[in-house]
């Protein structure tokens, strides 16, 4: 099937030649984000950046997923409360938006139920929906915000969670150099990388990354050729469903500004591109790159870094004498 | 002196009345930040959010002055590596470089000096200078920005420290409203904000709290007419000198954006700034204040607040396959 459609592409983009504004290929633009409700945006970005979700006071979103740097953290796992080890590497947050799901299982169906997660997570912000919604209702202006937005005198934890996705929503990297070349500009990419993009179509990458998010819209058996070998203890989605069949299933990453979103793998086990891209020919596609393909295949996704979404760094309303204060330190507890 | 100078600017102040642009004050305005060298100011913004100085990768400056939260972390001690309890409560970056010298106990000169602290601190960011220059000395970009601003090949700890100085400095905060009452406008505060600095005046606040930053000009014992009973065991100057006269004395620290560097004192065991004013009173001045008094004086305090700087979430460059990798878990370390 994807053999089909790359022809039948190959042959519409010949008939149009130069005269089509966008090549069709397996591979979308990602469009700008599209702000209707500009208030619940801030409202969200103030949300993600608010370490007072989360019971020490000190993780917010962005602690995990840095917006200074791919919506990540960089590390193989996450620093969770109180210093815990997380499970799993931490995906960006970058064009979340367009996953068919959330989670590497995908357990989470969209943005606004994933959001709810890390709040309540033990091993992340370590906090509870009640206490991160008795935090905001002790804030003057977070009352206001929410009554602004949502008109209701009474903050809950789905308006804190749908204000937080439809802030997630528009963290989209639109205008990449690829986009910039599919869009018609022959030089917005380097030789390396156009050749490298050809590759990764005939080896067949587009079967799982494909679409405007190069990914994120399948869930895939990581090792299908040879085994993927890993310390990390994740299931991928036969943690859920139990079925065997599943074992080793995610949800395939996108790799829109992969460069930035190192290590790589659900257990952040590979830091470098060249390394990622070989384990991959080889377990998913049974193909032995050479070097120079590695290289060409490592340009054409460095084409893929978009424009990184940017804002000022949101001012937070500070907390009251009623704000219940952080526990960062277990013997302060109460 | 104190006495002297306030009759002497009360009576410069009546002649010049209101044709006078800016009241003669014991505080004087905040002046807004002059930037000679834009690249260097770029250049030290994303070294203080960089969370690669630190040995977990995940701690950077603004971990602990959160300049979304005035410059501090709003927690009584702060959370460094592996989530150790810090000594003593981070005060503000804001208007930092107005400080005669750095540290509760001023035992760094000036913010360059200071900057190179936290980066080896086992208790703060857990890494050494030079292991943190050879993280920046792979990053190309981090190559280019340094040979750009320093016209040199080889970053040292220097140049690090100096770029992050340069970028406190731009982090002053003018026009708070009581700025602008200061520079003639009448309504810019309200009558309570008046009613607090004018007794803020008279009970002699001021001869701690005085100048552009309304402090930081002065060491000063804490606990002049009663004890400050804390659990802390920071002997403030003491610590330095040895000497039993400077026990318990601190920098008198910035009331500028007072309202929002809670909780207060060194041991950061105030969080709220009533409570705060009460202490100075009874501790400072042998003054109990009445809960009028208290409010108006607060609500001088809050006119404190100016505008915070603003600039775009800063986008950090990406590591390189030679970047000497994160150790955010012992057991991980070499
Ligand atoms: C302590 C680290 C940490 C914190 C804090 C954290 N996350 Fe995550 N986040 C992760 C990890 C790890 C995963 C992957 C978990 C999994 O798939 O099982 C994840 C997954 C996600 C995903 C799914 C992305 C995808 O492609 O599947 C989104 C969206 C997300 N987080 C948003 C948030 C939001 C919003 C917050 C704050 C309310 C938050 N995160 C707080 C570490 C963190
Ligand atoms: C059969 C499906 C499939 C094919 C074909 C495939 N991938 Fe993947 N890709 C995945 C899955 C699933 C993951 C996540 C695996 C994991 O984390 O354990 C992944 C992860 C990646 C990652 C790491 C992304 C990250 O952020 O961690 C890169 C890079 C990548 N693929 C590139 C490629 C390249 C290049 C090819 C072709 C040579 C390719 N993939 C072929 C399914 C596929
Ligand atoms: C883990 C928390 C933490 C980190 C990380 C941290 N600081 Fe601090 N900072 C503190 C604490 C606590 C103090 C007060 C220490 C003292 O006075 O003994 C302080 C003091 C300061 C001061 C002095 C302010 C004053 O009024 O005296 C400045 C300036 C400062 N830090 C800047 C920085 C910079 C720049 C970085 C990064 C290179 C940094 N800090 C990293 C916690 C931290
Ligand atoms: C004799 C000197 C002196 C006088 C007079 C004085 N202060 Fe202070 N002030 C200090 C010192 C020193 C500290 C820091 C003490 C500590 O942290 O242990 C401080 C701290 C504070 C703080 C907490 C700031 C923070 O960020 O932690 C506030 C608020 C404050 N003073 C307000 C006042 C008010 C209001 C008055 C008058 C009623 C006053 N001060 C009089 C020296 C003084
Ligand atoms: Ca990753
Ligand atoms: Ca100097
Ligand atoms: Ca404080
Ligand atoms: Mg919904």
């Amino acid at each position: 099937m994807l053999k089909l459609s790359v022809l039948a592409l190959t042959v519409s983009m010949s008939v149009a030649a130069f005269a089509a504004p966008q090549k069709n290929e397996p591979i979308q633009p990602i469009e700008p984000a599209v702000v209707t409700d500009a208030a619940k945006v801030e409202l969200g970005k103030q949300l993600f950046f608010d370490p007072r979700l989360s019971k020490s006071g000190f993780i917010s979103c962005n602690s995990c997923h840095n917006l200074s740097m791919g919506g990540s953290d960089n590390l193989p796992s996450s620093i969770g409360h109180n210093w815990q080890e997380g499970p799993i590497n931490s995906p960006t947050v970058l064009n979340s938006s367009l996953n068919l799901a959330q989670f590497w299982d995908g357990r989470a169906a969209d943005l606004q139920e994933q959001a709810g997660g890390p709040i309540a997570n033990p091993m992340e912000m370590g906090f509870t929906h009640d206490l991160a919604v008795g935090v905001l209702a002790s804030i003057p202006q977070y009352v206001q915000s929410f009554q602004d937005v949502y008109n209701t005198d009474t903050i809950t934890i789905n308006e804190v969670t749908d204000a937080i996705a439809e802030f997630e929503k528009t963290l989209v990297t639109p205008n990449a150099p690829f986009d910039q070349w599919l869009q018609g500009n022959d030089d917005a990419i380097s030789a390396d990388a156009k050749a490298g993009y050809k590759l990764f179509k005939e080896v067949g990458c587009t079967a799982c990354h494909n679409g405007p998010a190069v990914g994120g819209n399948s869930f895939q058996k990581m090792g299908l050729f040879e085994e993927y070998v890993t310390d990390n203890p994740a299931e991928g989605v036969a943690g859920l469903t139990g079925d065997d069949l599943d074992r080793f299933k995610f949800k395939v990453p996108t790799l829109r500004n992969v460069e930035l979103t190192y290590p790589y793998f659900h257990d952040g086990a590979y830091w470098n591109l060249e390394e990622a891209v070989d384990v991959m020919a080889r377990l998913q596609l049974g193909r032995k790159l050479d070097e120079e393909q590695i290289s060409q295949m490592t340009a054409f996704l460095k084409s893929l870094t978009g424009e990184q979404p940017s804002f000022a760094v949101p001012m937070l309303p500070p907390s009251t004498a009623a704000t219940p204060r952080p526990v960062p330190f277990e013997k302060l507890a109460e």
